[in-house]
């Protein structure tokens, strides 16, 4: 169970009501008054407990279960031990996201503007705001309805931001344009100058960064990641795409929609990635590639090309994941030879 | 044009005038008239704006640009259309700085010290300094005129810093010798205990941390980048030198004057960097290596020897770039072979 | 010396003091009654400085030495020049950490809790505690006896610290549990929401992160590093590890017990790491990975597989490191032969 700490005890939900929240169906319809209070993970699940299967690497730990009940492909249902309750799914792994959801609903605050915030006159902030401690909010920002700022946050001049805006404690938010649902962890900067400068022997020229950071809606930016504002036009996240803790973003990098970026990836300057993209952790891109929609990039990758579409290339130089798996092997052999 | 929001909109500026606040000559100077109102891409700039021509990636962008007018090097005047006014530069990205820096001066507010903020009563500070909210400076800190400290940053006790100081939010500065025109961005760290202990079969034994962190002048420490004092001596930041963002600079580095390192980088203790070393993103160094002035190591590199001044390496362990490339294209070909 | 704006100026302590301290011998006790008064590096040692030698890279310095006194190991005790006074020890390193922790005692404040700190009533504080300006403390947190709280931070709501705690300035700390003697440094975020989302076309699905960090105890997290809490079961950081800066912990990751992880390093979720590792800088791990106890990891090392007990790995993907040197030193030849 979830430390009560930290997190209220669960209502109990029938496994009827999980399989209609869920687009799941019950193997055997007739358990459907079953009652669940809590999830939890196959091997530490008790008897009124909903787990779930999804990760193959988990599926030892399925026999010996003693859950009450139990998400699961309906490929994998054979796989379960007689009497464990079976609740059906293609996507396990999203509808156990939907239960717990359900299970421990997000326990927002009340809406209330801290004595000590600093809130500039001119600033606009919607109904039902959460505004903690030491929060400053400068010039003309404007943030919509339903936000909730942790204590310590900075949100400078001029920001606009749109519903259901969440920033964790001590995040600096600048020169940005947020849409709804965004959501921005602790110690995240957004919009400070891009690394922009001319050499020259008397010492390096600063470029002005005279763009934004535009964050269209429906992300997640991860604790302590930079994303820096444009030099020229705009430093850009597109709808729906989440970020890790810890990447760098340099300025005028455009990510499109959807995109799943893993921690401690940094993208140069104007690099643009496409729809969909999934980038392993700690992959670095150089400045100014088009990498295409739907393209994987493994964890570690350097890349220093444009990569295709649907591609999914590792390595440095990075390269498509067949050649890099090819030279592997082939060292691999000729060490072996010796 | 830059958001009105976060930019004030620039006045114009005659081409003359541009030409000589860049050092530059116009290719008609009968031109020198001609307004620009702002700065702009090739791609986006309109008949008033003032764009440049730098990386040769973007040379098609200058056949179909509807700028006024284009900073150039005179090499490539002759690729330009007929009819853009051409601003004729042997480096063109520090004319466009220079140019941007005129038609967008920094805006610094008018100096005030935030009623919120903690100042011991010992410390000193300069005249004219903007200090916001929440920020808190210790005992005996001094700081030169001119300073802007974003709000929540902490200047921690005995810090001296020069003229014209910039810290960004939520900066973090301790047992730190700061010189003239430094600039912090949000979330740095500087001045904490490097990670030093010695190892014992009943517990690490902690190294008391006894030097500091010297920033000697005119540089940029982009945003969440962490440099630890030094053990015994001081941990040292060249003039003039630049970092990027989510860098790791441990006890006792040295780096040298100007030079570049681009995000993510890591430094491990005691390593020294001559001057004009520049560093691409993600590279690592091991402990105690000297690397020679003017070195280059290309990003993601593990160096792990000493490098000769001037040299460019590259991979893992790093080696001189050309050995690097000859062990890529070897692969490559006995992979082509079979 | 160190500098007098940051540390007080040390008593002097004689030799046979210092021996006792650090466990050490003297190799002419009757040098017992001479005094020192500080600690430097060989090179920089003064005629009353204390210094060491332990990394033979500077064995150079030790015979053109000034200092008064020099910790060395037996083995070495024959390079020394005339007349510097040996202190002899087996763990030379280990023995000038304790001198330098006994001529540098660390400098805890007055215990004081700053009247701009936001407390919540139901919190339980301990004897003797700092609590610095604009600290925020959430609901029925409990932190032990002797905490000192740098200013800033945030500790949230339910969160139990043992005793001895240190929070650096602007550490965020939530869902955590931490026992005696654990440092966090500045800007670390503990607690926040792992990275776990089901995929969907309709957009990501959020998977509630219903766990905690839980970090047992004699542990030191560098400067903002990020340590997610678990989905469900705990996030887990073992007694007397130690972690650098910048460093990004997954969602159910274990670490064992004395552990050593330098700086950048990502370990992805539910990768378990056994007791006494040592992980390099930069060095990636894969997700769902055991990690044997005492294993040595390279830096910047990319671990994809499960590694055995005791074992050094290096590489991408990482391999034992016989095999790596192997392949580096086969794709030189290849090149030399060329």
């Amino acid at each position: 169970m979830a430390d009560p700490s930290f997190f209220r005890k669960p209502a109990a939900f029938s496994l009827a009501k999980i399989a209609g929240l869920t687009g799941s169906e019950l193997h055997d319809p007739s358990q459907g008054d079953f009652l669940v209070d809590d999830v939890s993970s196959l091997d530490k699940a008790t008897a009124t407990q909903l787990s779930f299967l999804d990760n193959r690497k988990y599926r030892d730990d399925l026999t010996v279960t003693k859950a009450g009940a139990c998400i699961i492909h309906p490929d994998f249902a054979s796989l379960a031990p007689a009497g464990l309750r079976l609740v059906l799914s293609k996507s396990p792994y999203k509808a156990y996201a939907l239960a717990a959801q359900a299970l421990y609903p997000v326990e927002i605050p009340a809406p209330q503007i801290a004595s000590t915030a600093r809130i500039h006159p001119t600033a606009k902030i919607g109904a039902n705001c959460v505004i903690e401690d030491f929060v400053v909010i400068g010039e003309n920002v404007e943030i919509g309805e339903g936000a909730w700022i942790e204590s310590h946050a900075v949100i400078s001049k001029g920001c606009k931001i749109g519903k259901n805006f969440r920033a964790g404690s001590h995040a600096s938010i600048s020169y940005a344009v947020i849409g709804d649902g965004v959501r921005l962890y602790s110690g995240v900067r957004i919009g400070q100058d891009g690394f922009g400068f001319a050499i020259d022997p008397a010492g390096f020229v600063k470029v002005p960064q005279l763009g934004r950071v535009v964050i269209e809606g429906y992300t997640e930016v991860g604790a302590n990641t930079t994303i820096d504002r444009g030099a020229l036009g705009d430093t850009v996240i597109g709808k729906g795409s989440w970020l890790d803790n810890l990447i760098q973003i340099a300025h005028n990098v455009k990510i499109g929609r959807g995109c799943i970026l893993a921690s401690q990836i940094g993208i140069s300057g104007s690099t643009e990635l496409g729809d969909y993209c999934a980038v392993g952790g700690q992959a670095g891109f150089a400045g100014h590639l088009k990498i295409g929609s739907m393209a994987r990039i493994a964890a570690k990758s350097g890349v220093t090309r444009d990569v295709p579409a649907k591609e999914e290339w590792m390595g440095y130089p990075a390269m498509p994941m067949k050649q890099y798996l090819r030279q592997v092997a082939t060292l691999n052999k000729m060490i072996a030879k010796k």
